[in-house]
């Protein structure tokens, strides 16, 4: 099964679990714009590939990849807010503000939030238990100290030289946290062990770096066309970025290093974590 | 136990919850005063007077009564945001994003139901079951069908004529999914069966109704000092209200008769239910 396969499979789920919202006009037209954002769903994928990695069926993960997205979608919807990162373009399309007004947007993000719990908690495929451990991870990884806490460093240091240990404290949160938590629903789904969820847990860490630096390097390097934004838009913000840090080749050193350490930190899994590797795989070769 | 005991015993734990986060400032200080900011308590002590009413330990309740307040804050932070409600003054105070900006007041009202949600999922007081059946109470109830489709409804609606019944149901999903949600709670942690499910919904009915309209009757009647907002902001802001629909006498009327059918709702669960009543008494007199 490869990558558009899954990415098949989570945007069906989606689309499920929106049908299934009963709210109001502008406000379920925003959640559907903001879910339905021409995405990659790599973390869905994650989550799908990690419990291939160990051998749990993929229905188990359904629900538990779809909250993920969610609260993905949300916090993009938030993050291009005027007060935030004031993004009018995302993949080439309007954001989800300048299409439904600010107040619409604001909500819907909201509302994303809450379905994602709402799902998780009423996902009877899964034991109580289960459940209750995917929702504690999710609701510590997008929060206060997860990827709310990442933004919010992130806006804090606009304008300012940050080094490089805040910079990756700050992607590390803003975007690693999550990216752990797909890692971590697949543990918790398989009921697998604290050596594999060590093993995932720096393959998760290595990942989400690599996924940045990634996407550093193409805000210099990439075509606007294909990465859905004016090219060089980071330079423009005086954002502080692996490429500004490094440079352009230095940053491509760095990205080359981790993904060979993140297929590394999979070798005591053997064959069948070959899947897995697929995402490494994909972030080295990614124009988008 | 009166009210302000209940208020001093929700506002230690909501402390102890705060200062389990470890966030980066300004957003844990976004947080925290967008969680103790005088407000009244009502919903926390609407769990609170439930398990009594229902011989259920109040020891059970601290965490999911500051859930639902956590919810509760994090609404008002973002319907006080200039895009919604654009309210700069909250109970005599600068609203979040005065005091700490609109990036910053957006991402707390974001990290405190991401927290909400958190605290219920690890309070290992209660059973995993329980935990479920709270979250996905809660996350319904404050979310796309619920309080945020409320808000939704109401920014829809400004500068137009509403009908009673749009009127009744834009508070009945903005402000009382969230009190029946309190009321639920109670029938939750106490186990309690369909029968007694069922009366304390409908006075959930009527008890958000009655605070609404009360609410209304306030914006006019009311002291600004009071009321901690300029008295007729209703009127200026053309927004259609139980005052604008039935008049200032009407009003008064259909409040009366409201919490007299509080009160008779209660009468099939005896003198148990007395604890319950002083929440409808406290309606019929607040003045703030």
């Amino acid at each position: 099964m490869d990558l558009i396969a899954y990415k098949d499979r989570i945007q069906l789920q989606l689309m499920t679990v929106l049908d299934q919202v009963e709210a109001p006009t502008p406000l379920i037209d925003a959640m559907r714009y903001g879910v339905f954002n021409g995405g990659k769903r790599i973390r869905p994928a994650l989550v799908y590939l990690g419990c291939e990695a160990l051998d749990t069926r993929l229905e188990k993960a359904d629900i538990p990849a779809s909250a993920i997205e969610l609260i993905h979608a949300y916090s993009l919807i938030h993050d291009d807010l005027p007060a935030m990162d004031d993004d009018d373009i995302r993949r080439g399309k309007p954001t989800c503000h300048i299409k439904y007004g600010e107040a619409t947007a604001i909500l819907a993000g909201d509302a994303l939030q809450a379905l994602a719990f709402e799902i998780l908690a009423r996902d009877e495929q899964l034991e109580p238990e289960t459940r209750i451990r995917l929702i504690s991870e999710l609701s510590k990884a997008s929060g206060a100290t997860g990827m709310v806490a990442g933004q919010a460093i992130d806006l804090a240091s606009e304008n300012t030289r940050i080094n490089a240990l805040i910079l990756e404290n700050m992607h590390r949160r803003k975007t690693g946290d999550l990216i752990n938590a797909c890692l971590t629903f697949a543990v918790i789904l398989s009921n697998a062990g604290t050596e594999v969820a060590d093993i995932f847990q720096q393959y998760g860490d290595s990942l989400g770096l690599a996924f940045q630096i990634r996407d550093d390097i193409l805000d210099v390097t990439g075509v606007a066309s294909s990465i859905g934004k004016p090219v060089g838009s980071d330079i423009e913000n005086d954002k502080s970025t692996f490429v500004s840090l490094y440079g352009l080749e230095g940053a491509k050193e760095k990205l080359d290093l981790l993904l060979q350490e993140a297929d590394s930190i999979l070798l005591p899994l053997g064959e069948k974590a070959q899947p897995l590797q697929k995402i490494a795989q994909f972030v080295a070769n990614r124009t988008h």
